[in-house]
């Protein structure tokens, strides 16, 4: 049997294409039907061809459902549950998993090219058939699906399979506390969900840097956010002057293709707004945050970068960035990195959506049918205006 | 009036002199009679001339005495009470020191070079006359010193100013927990503390990585712990093939003047067993732990050093290092840093050697006048083999 | 000199009268003049008669003011600094202030019947003048006072000393976490400042058990909170029901003088609405609470109780309660106790106020001069509908 | 087929019966054959006929073993692996069980007695067959066996299924640090294991309570405590002379079947020393230990205890105790209770027992073949001098 989805032929080319309809395949397998299934800033990635990814591959780590089919081994879920999928997969039972890090699991993914974790349609994170299509199958079912309510909300719960606990968990590692101050670096989708996380938490002062106007006004409207735009000047004392000072913990929301402000920069060579800098952005982390604070590194950094920029040096691309751990000693700040382990939060957020005490799908640009997805990618790829978000509905 | 005290007269010069007495300056002070004080690794930075220290500093940071001044602010303290004091100077009551983070004291070292933190007789952090020598000053005294019963251990407690907390606080900022495996990068005095310390707290393996035959025997024989010589193979290596995997946590108690083990390099240029490499040992511990793994920083790092070897890049002198942050991430790990907060630790540190379960004094090997003070330093900045800590006695 | 002060001259007698002007007494002293104080429910057990307060004792541990006088050893208060007061006194430099445990200093109140801790203005807590007079004296100032900024927001600052800080550590002894559910026994000032903490820390549902219409209503339109009036039923199974369950945590604000809802109680004895019954709120956080949740405890329970009713047995008295520990134990359940650490709180809590996330003055109901204190205590005392929380103005 | 196991027959009777070979029931399951496995004190709750156990029931929730059969739905186990079998029976994917609450699973026991968690062999703990017997069934068995060495430490790793992870848990529930001091009030085999567990994690004062001379003397020799026999005089004001004050937190590992010390107790009528009193160890602990200190209740407590003698009340057969809750607020104390989630300590503690760290098995004093199981259920009983820890050998 056949099911439609969203499949990856080439650099900047996704088309919607017959698959195989996964079913089930091991007995604590579900097979959903898919109902939302969300274009995540890490899927241009491998669209724009700067990865391993292999013409073929199913794309979507965001996706939640009804269940259609349950394997044998399956004890807590039945055929019509309505349940969001983490983005990471997990066994459950390995020493990661059971200690919460499930973003790390030891099990679901020895082949593939990360130490630890894996993922649905995402190169290197092992060979699970991604949800921007009408049916996925969701391994260890019992553990990594989220029973949802049967009616309500459908896009603030789209969100919860990636970014929404991915924002959170910035705030996680940074350790953000009621009553501090935090500054966020990047608010595209995950970063107003770090800023958004960081309202609901209580943070008394909330700084988003981003340049793009609309971003920065929904990081206002929504996350009681104040708006730093870097192209005004250099972001770092643009927080120390409106707090003050140096803020509690920072975040950062952006990842390795960072680009350089112009304000930060002390190069004589013309200023090329689009030239990426990927060590900048924890160097103005380090600066802006309190000694002894703590950053949260949520945007992807990578051990190598084979489409690189020629702007890049060679052991940028491979990962290794000039940090100022002088100044990061100095200062006694710690910080902690890596993927969300979704698990660790969803459930709570997920009831934070039902008592209408958050209401994430603020971001939500665009909901629109599977059918269109090349063309929001090509749209979201351009980074156009007013197009923070996408779901699309199988 | 005039004490004796060990002056710094320039690179590799120091010689006791008479330096001011420094009695009570403020009602919150004590003035103690120094009955031990240590030299410490962090002491033959300025020794070497490669800080900013000025002729005329009076050196030492690791004092312990007894009381022979109160001043009138003083309610907990008495003339004849042994204590044990801090390096760091702190005000007990800024927010960092209400929080326990008394190495980064808001209040004592407003001029300073740091951002924040004070300490005795050391270059950038204050104005606060060295511990080697007769008689020490100690500011806001009720919260600084640490009372010790009046007889006994005298070499053990002589540690709880600095190295002992130091080396514990390392395997705090590495969040070691019981039963878990470590990695610590160097055997010096600090490392072998930190050793020490991840044997109290129940590790379950410890390896040790140096390259001096004596210390790492020491580790051995008072740590449990596995001897990893990095002259005999990459440690990052030997410690994967010993432990069958990577371990939880990671120490590093060597700092940005740590040498290139020839093991690790893929140069072609000749090897220099003296080259430093400031961020080597970073990016081994990043190998060498787990997923998800926490890396305790306890080894100096500069954001500016002025005497920097010409095989230093001038990025890496302004404490700028090649980390290998895309690894960091994927492996999801975090990381703390920074100078010990003494006081977080030395009251249960006490406690332990009173009770007779900590004899920490197995690190010293020199128990000595204050009058051998400049031979002392001479002997001890030359690495001569079995020098690993000197006790100075005023 | 003299100040007025509120005296406690005997059950149900206070009157405005000349007190001794403190004056600085130790150099870490300052004195303020005090600019707001507020009635506290804890003085009323004094003003009932029912401690060992002797008349003669000036009332008052919630105050703020301004820096008139400043000691020698006070190193940064200035005249003219506004600063919020806590209730505890604490010495800043003993074990427990040192690791934030300030309620319970081991200094300040060596004489005091309570096992540690200091307090201005209260039986038993140490020799402090309280606060509820022109000027009070604050030993320790440096680790004790707050500053605040010059002007504005001086109702909800007030709260500061005591009710706000109090109620968040509520939710602090439970372990609150975000987008969890708490129930929340007691809607008098401490407890709507609990429900108020809750919303704050973003907890998913708040439930707020009391039966007086006026606060319920407070803890809806302020908190969020699900009122549950215990006339109406067993709160336990109201509470059950609306959330389809046990919740997440527990807060018990009112202590050993909860009466026993006639919905709980399984006697055949007419029902008294005023009967005291001091253990019957733990019992039913028990049963409310889920298996391994935690219960916070800030309502009062005492040791010993002179004044207790009649209806109450001797070993309920000397606060021997009966506690369904079978149920705890079974339910895998902690519980944590005591009066606030106030200083572990205020600063983040006066940045929320700063910042305009938090406006606890809304339970203020009257702000009046100091010559009002008697007819202030009369009414508070008789449960005046409406009457929550008074401020009063030297 | 069938199998022979410890087949309970009524009170005080206990046979080597032919009983079901379990099989696989369901593709989450594995069946393994026992190697070892242990009689608990809480076996002889049901023995006494204490509780509500029907005879019938097999006992036995301490075993470990060999894999012999593997349902289609294990992913992480084959037959041959050795495995230790934590009492818990806990599925791996309700909430509890994913926070690490695996005593307290949503999912294994919806119909027994006890709000939440299951266990293999004991009564109202659900229909899961006990491990003293040739083969035993494990559930969710990928999530519950845990690997071990193919061969060695045969009788320490028996006691990784519940005593060495329950003492652990003591420790845990009071938050016991390093440095600290600490009193543990009884020296079972659980007693002991909280005993050794604060000597791995760098206690740096043990004392532990009892009358047996032979456990106290265990005590002293392997966790380096200091003895505390009850009967000598009151234990409170032993400790407390012996430490110089209170200690930083207590353990109580006895339960509701302590008796009272002679010591201890105000009454006129002759004292019998195997009277019961189910509280007076809370209220030793709340006085032993010091203001903030927090106290880790691991002795059993129960709701309903149908075979109480007469000598208890009628409230505290239904588990209401006199607890001193007006003293243990004073003092702002803490605790945690209920049985251990074995889970979360036995990875870490099998790698201390791997690594020749730990070697809990001092605590075996028998180990017999399964046939000899009767007269162990006997002598154990009777409480005989010298038995402390019984292995059975099917």
């Amino acid at each position: 049997m056949a099911i439609q989805g969203v499949v990856y032929n080439g650099p900047h080319e996704v088309a919607i294409e017959e698959v195989d309809d996964p079913g089930i395949q091991d007995p604590t397998d579900v097979v959903i039907d898919v109902t939302s299934t969300c274009i995540c800033g890490s899927d241009l990635h491998m669209y724009e061809g700067r990865t391993a990814a292999e013409p073929g591959i199913v794309f979507g780590h965001e996706a939640m459902g009804i269940v259609d089919e349950v394997g044998d081994g399956v004890s807590s879920l039945e055929v019509g549950d309505r349940v969001s999928i983490p983005f990471n997969v997990a066994c459950g039972h390995c020493k990661n998993c059971e200690e919460g890090k499930t973003g790390f699991c030891l099990n679901v993914n020895q082949e593939g090219s990360v130490p630890a974790g894996g993922a649905y349609g995402y190169v290197g994170m092992g060979p699970y058939q991604g949800g921007q299509a009408e049916r996925m199958r969701v391994p260890f079912a019992d553990f990594n699906a989220l029973k949802l309510p049967d009616e309500g909300h459908e896009d603030d719960f789209a969100l919860l399979a990636d970014i929404f606990p991915t924002g959170w968990h910035g705030t996680e590692l940074a350790d953000l506390q009621p009553g501090e101050s935090v500054a966020i670096f990047g608010a595209g989708p995950v970063g107003l969900m770090a800023a958004y996380s960081a309202k609901i938490k209580g943070a008394s002062e909330i700084y988003v840097v981003d340049r793009v106007p609309s971003r920065l006004e929904l990081a206002e409207e929504h996350c009681d956010a104040t708006a730093i735009n870097f192209e005004e000047g250099n972001p770092v004392e643009q927080i120390i002057d409106e707090h003050g000072g140096e803020v509690n913990k920072g975040v950062d929301a952006v990842g390795y293709q960072s680009v350089e402000p112009e304000s930060v920069r002390d190069s004589d060579e013309p200023y090329d707004p689009t030239k990426e800098n990927p060590g900048v952005l924890i160097n103005q982390l380090i600066r802006v945050v309190e000694p002894k604070g703590r950053l949260g590194i949520i945007g992807l950094y990578v051990p190598e970068d084979p489409g690189a920029p020629d702007t890049i040096s060679e052991m940028e691309a491979q990962g290794r960035l000039g940090i100022d751990f002088g100044k990061l000693f100095e200062k006694g700040q710690g910080l902690a990195t890596g993927q969300c382990d979704v698990k660790s939060y969803n459930r709570y957020l997920r009831d934070l959506i039902i008592a209408g005490r958050a209401e994430p799908s603020f971001v939500v640009s665009h909901r629109v049918g599977l059918d269109e997805a090349a063309e929001m990618y090509d749209r979201f790829d351009n980074r156009e205006e007013g197009f923070t978000k996408v779901i699309l509905e199988p």
